[in-house]
C-alpha cells in the first residue's frame, strides 16, 4: 500500500515554521508497513491544493493532509478533498455540540460564525473527534482511495492520529507488522551500520532501521506476519544477534525511554544518588536528567562552575591544578568530579570541563576538547573527546558523552 | 521569479529525520524576494526523482534541490538534474584537487574510488566550492531557467547557501529586497497580532511576517524598491510604529541576536554579574547564558537546587518557608534569588521554582505554576506564571520568562 503525504499552509511555504509533522507522519507510516515516494508541501490555495490532491490520489491509496481545517477563509483543505472526491458537504450535528461544549469550557466566550465552518463534513465521511482543538479529523473513502486530514497543530494533530488514525490503517493491512526498539550510545553511525553490514544486507523480513540521533544510533527491527506471535517469533533472533555485537552500548529497549530515563532507572536501581559539576556545558546536563519525571529520588543539586575560581571555591579545585594543567585538562575534570561528591552527600558526581568555542582554541588545545569525569566509589574514570560542530553541538554531545559515562561506570561497578 | 524546493532522501520518507533545510530555504528564499507554491521531497529513485525536477522546471523559475550529491550509487541529484536540463558530465579539475586535499586533512586516510564521483560536474554548471565536506555545490543555467544543487548535510548546505547562492540570487532581482528583525518576548502571539492588525491589514510594501518562536515573537518588515535607499525609507516609518506600539518588549532588533545574547549585553553594558538558582528547569536557565560565547565576564557560576534541603543549604531558604508556603512558592522563590546573591559575589540573581509534571499537581497548585525572581540592587521582583503544555515545554517557557524579567529588572532600575 502505497501512502503520500500533504502538508497544506503557505507558513510552511514561507519557511515560518518547521514542518515537524511529516517527519512524524512518515516515521508512523514506516511503522504501519506502508510505502511512501512523495511528501508534498502545498499553500492556502484552492488550484494548487486541489491539483496537489488530485496527483496524491493517482499515485497513492492513502494521501494524509496536515493543515486547511480550522474555521477561516484560508482553510480549505475539506472542501477541496470533497470536491476532487465527490463528496457533498453537510452539517454534522455531533460536530456541532462538540464545537458549543469547547467554547463553553473556554476563555473565548464569543463564538464568531465562521466556527460553525468546523462543523461541515464530507457527508459519509468519518469523522474523529479532536479533544484538543474544534477542528475535526477526517477519513474520506472512495473507490479503495483513502483521503485522510487532519489539523496542522502537532498537539491536536498526534493525539488524533495515534488515538484514531493508527489503528484505522492497521487494520486494513492483511498482515501484522511488529517492530523492537533498540537504542545505542557510545558508537558512531558508521561504525553501527558497519556492524550490521552483514544483516542490513541480507534483511528482508524482519528490516532493520537506523535512526541517527546526537550522540545515539536507534535501531528499529520490524517484522511483517500473519500473527503477532509469528512476528515476534521473527524479530527475536534478530535482536539477539544485535544484543551480542553491542552488548553495553545498548541503552534501552524501550521506544519511549531516553538516555537520562535510562541513566535514572540504574541510579535508582542501584540505590545511587548524583550530583553535577559542569562547566562548559552550563547546566546541560543537570537539566537532561531534570527532565526525567521523579528524579528527586536521584538528583538533589548540581553546581555550574564556569569560573575557575567557581570550581576552586565550590568544588576544592587545587589551584595549583589549574594553574599547570589548566581548566580543561584531565587533572581539572578529576577533581571537579571528586569534589562535587564532596561538597553534597551524593554517592557519584559527573563532572565536565571543556572547550566550547568558538574562540580560545590552541594549536595543544583546540575548540571540541572536552574531558568528562565520573566519581563512583573512591575511583574516577576520566574520558578525553575532541568535537567537531558549533558551540551548542559540542555543548550536546559531550552531554550525550557524560550520561554514557554515567552509565558505563555504575554498570561497571556493579559487575 | 518562482522558487520551488525538491529535497531528495529516502530517509526523509522514512521519517528518520525532519526536514529543517526546507524551512531554512523557504525563509531565505522569501527574505529574497521569491515566491514559492511548492515543496516536495522524493527519495534516491531516479525516475520520481527526474519526475520531480520536470515538473519543478515547468513551474518554476529556480528549483533548489538538497540532498544526493554523495559519493554512493544512491546518490544521484547531479546525474538526474544534468540529464533532465541536457548537460553533459565531465571531471573538473579543480574539484577533484579539492577532495585530495580535503583527504589529505581528515582522519580517513584512504579516499575510496566512488569519491571522486564527486568531481564530476555538469559542463558548464557553476561549482560551488563545500568548505565542510567534499561534495561541492552546483549551479545549473538554462533558457532562463535554474537549478541550485547543495548536500543535504545542514552544516554544508546552510554556508554554501548563504556564502554562494543567496547572494547569486540577490544579483538576478531587479529590485533591492531589505528587512528588518524585530524580537519581541514577554507578548503572546495572537497579542502581538492584535496590535499589529491594522498594520498587518494595509500592509503591501513593506511586508510584516510574524514568527512564533517559545515566549517569543520575531518580526520581519520587509521592503522591496529600485535602491538600498528608498527600501530603508520604506521600513523606517514601519519599524518606528513598532517600536512605539511594544516599547520595552522588544529585546533585539538583530537577525542573529538571541534574548540570551541580548541579556548577555545588557548585563556586559551595566557591568553586573549573574548567577543562577534553578529547581525544575534544573540548568536550562544557565545553560541558555552559557550558549553565548564571552559570557565568562557576568556569569561565573550557577547553582541547581532541586530538593528542598539543597535549596536550604545552599541558598539558605528558611526551613519555615519551605513548610509555610511550599517550595513552589513566591516566598522560597525569593529566598532563593536572595540567598543565590548572598552565597556569591553575583550582583543579580534569577531564581526559578515550579512544578513541571506529570505529577504533584494539586488545585490549589496545579502543574505548570511557576514562580520567577529576580534580586538585584536590593529589590526582589517576583512573577508568577501558569504554563500549559508537557514537562518539557514548561520548563522551557519559564526560562524564557526568566531571561525576559532579569532583562526587564535591569532596564527598570537603570531608568
Amino acid at each position: 500500500m502505497i501512502c503520500e503525504l500533504i502538508s497544506v499552509g503557505t507558513e510552511l511555504l514561507l519557511g515560518n515554521i518547521v514542518n515537524t509533522n511529516t517527519q512524524f507522519l512518515a516515521e508512523k507510516c514506516a511503522l504501519l508497513g506502508l510505502s511512501m515516494y512523495h511528501q508534498v508541501t502545498v499553500g492556502d490555495n484552492r488550484e494548487r491544493l486541489s491539483e496537489a490532491v488530485r496527483t496524491a490520489l493517482k499515485r497513492a491509496d492513502v494521501v494524509i493532509l496536515t493543515g486547511g481545517l480550522g474555521p477561516t477563509e484560508d482553510d480549505m483543505t475539506k472542501e477541496v478533498c470533497a470536491e476532487v472526491m465527490g463528496f457533498s458537504l453537510v452539517e454534522d450535528a455531533h460536530t456541532r455540540e462538540r464545537i458549543e461544549d469547547y467554547f463553553k469550557n473556554s476563555i473565548y466566550k464569543d463564538i464568531t460564525d465562521n466556527n460553525w465552518k468546523q462543523a461541515i463534513s464530507p457527508e459519509g465521511a468519518r469523522v474523529l473527534d479532536n479533544e484538543n482543538g474544534t477542528a475535526p479529523g477526517l477519513i474520506l473513502e472512495k473507490n479503495g482511495k483513502l483521503c485522510v486530514l487532519l489539523p496542522g497543530p502537532p498537539n491536536e494533530m498526534i493525539p488524533l492520529f495515534m488515538g484514531q488514525v493508527y489503528p484505522y490503517l492497521q487494520k486494513l493491512r492483511p498482515e501484522v507488522i511488529r517492530s523492537q526498539m533498540v537504542k545505542i550510545c557510545g558508537v558512531g553511525e558508521s561504525q553501527v551500520e558497519d556492524k550490521l553490514l552483514d544483516m542490513i544486507d541480507r534483511q528482508t523480513n524482519p528490516t532493520i532501521a537506523t535512526y541517527a540521533k546526537t550522540g545515539e544510533v536507534h535501531l528499529r527491527v520490524t517484522a511483517k506476519a500473519r500473527s503477532e506471535e509469528e512476528a515476534e517469533r521473527l524479530i527475536k533472533p534478530v535482536v539477539k544477534e544485535i544484543k551480542k555485537r553491542f552488548g553495553d552500548h545498548i541503552y534501552s529497549m524501550k521506544e519511549g525511554e531516553t538516555l537520562e530515563m535510562a541513566v535514572v532507572r540504574l541510579l535508582k536501581k542501584h540505590e545511587l544518588t548524583v550530583t553535577t559539576a559542569e562547566s562548559c556545558t552550563g547546566g546541560l546536563l543537570a537539566a537532561r536528567l531534570v527532565n526525567v519525571p521523579g528524579v528527586s529520588d536521584v538528583f538533589r543539586e548540581g553546581f555550574i562552575t564556569y569560573a575557575n575560581r567557581s570550581k576552586r571555591k565550590i568544588l576544592d579545585v587545587s589551584k595549583s591544578t589549574l594553574k599547570k594543567y589548566g581548566a580543561v585538562s584531565e587533572q581539572t575534570a578529576k577533581e571537579m568530579a571528586t569534589g562535587g561528591v564532596f561538597a553534597t552527600d551524593a554517592d557519584v558526581c559527573v563532572a565536565i570541563t571543556g572547550l566550547a568555542g568558538p574562540d580560545g582554541g590552541t594549536e595543544e588545545k583546540p575548540v571540541g576538547l572536552v574531558y568528562i569525569a565520573c566519581y563512583l566509589r573512591e575511583k574516577v574514570r576520566v574520558e578525553r573527546y575532541q568535537f567537531k560542530g558549533d558551540r551548542n553541538k559540542i555543548r550536546e554531545q559531550s552531554v550525550v558523552k557524560a550520561l554514557d559515562l554515567l552509565r558505563r561506570s555504575i554498570l561497571e561497578e556493579e559487575r
